[in-house]
């Protein structure tokens, strides 16, 4: 396969991105492709925060991939800063192409790069082949994550 | 009981906060009360980053509850902001107070008031007591938190 690039994402990867977000089980009754205006604003205001890492990953010119890298300052474990990934996305055409394991340990080597003591991520309880994929690359199955919709 | 005051920790509050990260079965083994450096310096990062709430809930003049709100903005669930709760300590003293369900709806209200469609946090498997906590304050267990140590 040819090379990857792995950079921040530009507003015109918008598209791309939220029609990965569409194409999976959970994202499709959730996002709308059709229409970019909200998409468009919360890009706006990810790229002015220096702590959000809104990533794409490229391969012949094409976004095949994405995920969200935060930066977490905190208090606790001796003022720790921590790194949370969300939105991780890969192509349907990419799976099983080794892409998924490139992309977080991407991630895993910038959060370190930045100082951050800890990963996290949450995954929907039903995704047990995104979990089987965590736990290869190291990650422990620790926590219950909890959702209160607004 | 007398009035309880929530508002943003100043840097005099540090001590307390960190004496009630460490008076945790998970904290005791993880902070360092006796040695604050580490937990100034992040203090003074988070106080500069407007995403970030590390807030304490004040009875009486004295520091009984703390928690960090972190406001993050995404391209998922149509442009979505969410925002996380972490490290939440309630005082020995206060437990069965009914402080930490006031703790916690101030957080969701306070997300709700920043334009956020949706509240997560995660908790570690073994606190069960706090696991019915969160599902009686409407949140739903419907992921798994993954961390890895760096």
């Amino acid at each position: 396969m040819s090379d990857l690039d792995i950079r921040p994402a530009a507003p015109e990867d918008i598209p791309a991105i939220v029609a990965m977000l569409a194409d999976d089980p959970l994202g499709a009754q959730r996002e709308t492709p059709d229409d970019l205006t909200p998409y468009t604003a919360s890009y706006e205001r990810l790229a002015r925060d220096p702590n959000q890492h809104l990533m794409v990953a490229v391969r012949d010119g094409r976004v095949v991939g994405t995920l969200q890298l935060t930066i977490v300052p905190g208090l606790s474990r001796r003022g720790a800063t921590r790194s949370v990934i969300e939105g991780v996305r890969i192509h349907t055409d990419e799976r099983g192409s080794g892409l998924g394991t490139r992309f977080i340990e991407w991630a895993v080597d910038e959060s370190r790069r930045q100082g951050c003591q800890l990963v996290q991520l949450t995954s929907d309880a039903s995704r047990t082949d995104a979990h089987r994929f965590y736990e290869r690359l190291g990650f422990t199955a620790s926590h219950i994550g909890f959702k209160l919709a607004l």
